[in-house]
């Protein structure tokens, strides 16, 4: 398998973390976000990945986009250790959580729409920085309840192992502490994002030990 | 089941759409999105979901948020019709397909972020308005080519029958047709929307036919 990232973006930190925790060796294919303008911008990239984002997956002769589609491409090829639980409700809420991050945090503040508030309605960097907190800020606050709602649950978002929900966390967090929020609300998440960061394969996933890591 | 809902909702709309097709019935649970500052503010409903927004789904005692979840929990507990094919890979592709929608374009020009530019940044209504066209462009745009893509696709975003990938396209073009975007670069998609809203179960889940319909 061949996986196009950047160890800074998030999504791509999310495959990584899947890859790792389901043990699958994979070739890192660096596309870096900024130099020459944005490699993923190329048209040889688009032509793997028409929406000019990182992470795609090359396996099989396929190429796959968009970090959730992949890694359910990986629970379905790989089933073990599985990230969801055997319960539709259960599974449902798993994923629930890791949307949460997909849909309502992370688009709001990943780099062409900071560019979009830098470079075309002129807003200074403290504006958009504003921006980027906000928005982690509200999804934050709703993750938080909704991990604290789970039954019996132990030291993960979701049971006593890392779930689809715990891989889409821990880079959220990670870009999160980059923006510079105050994350002492959300002791739960904090919490469990230490005990996933404890594990190799979520340490292996960090992007300060990527390949293309600057 | 209940659906808590909002008729101009576009994640409301995807489930609607999804119950339809699999032939489920439900009940639905308005949740005014503007009306008395936001209904989906209410604690009553944040208890039911705690990020305050539609739609939640109500099955077997169990409330269940965001659409992408809602609509795999529909598609494992109710697997006829399928919305997905049977191939990892070729469901990888469709799933891309609506996260295209679902993380790319969605979250960037729905209600709050939109307040959020007009309120918080005191931009213009035609400010916030190009905001959103330029999302939905620079999606459609990508989502065109995945599209035309699909090897011997018929008259659907992925084969001859609505799956995953339709359930998403067709809210986001009602969207892009209430923001007022040029849809003429994505002919593609706009011939897919058209023999969708052509099939029942699109046509009783939009926004015009709904019991709260203002």
């Amino acid at each position: 398998m061949k996986l196009y990232t950047f160890f800074r973006s998030s999504a791509s930190y999310r495959v990584r973390v899947a890859l790792n925790l389901k043990g699958l060796r994979y070739e890192q294919i660096p596309i870096h976000l900024r130099r020459g303008g944005g490699e993923q911008l190329a048209p040889s990239y688009k032509a793997i990945n028409p929406q000019a984002l990182v992470p795609s997956l090359e396996d099989n002769g396929r190429f796959l986009t968009q970090s959730l589609a992949i890694v359910e491409y990986l629970e379905e090829r790989h089933p073990k250790p599985p990230l969801l639980p055997g319960d539709p409700a259960d599974r449902a809420v798993v994923r629930s959580m890791s949307l949460a991050v997909a849909c309502e945090v992370h688009p709001l503040q990943n780099l062409r729409v900071l560019n979009y508030l830098r470079n075309v309605l002129h807003h200074t960097e403290e504006e958009a920085t504003n921006w980027a907190r906000h928005w982690i800020a509200l999804g934050l606050e709703a993750l938080e309840p909704m991990v604290l709602s789970v039954p019996n649950r132990k030291g993960f978002c979701f049971g006593d192992t890392p779930s689809l929900a715990d891989v889409f966390l821990v880079p959220q967090l990670y870009n999160a502490r980059r923006f510079g929020c105050d994350l002492s609300g959300y002791p739960a998440l904090v919490k469990i994002d230490a005990a996933c960061r404890a594990l190799p394969a979520f340490a292996n996933a960090a992007p300060e030990n990527q390949p293309d890591t600057e």
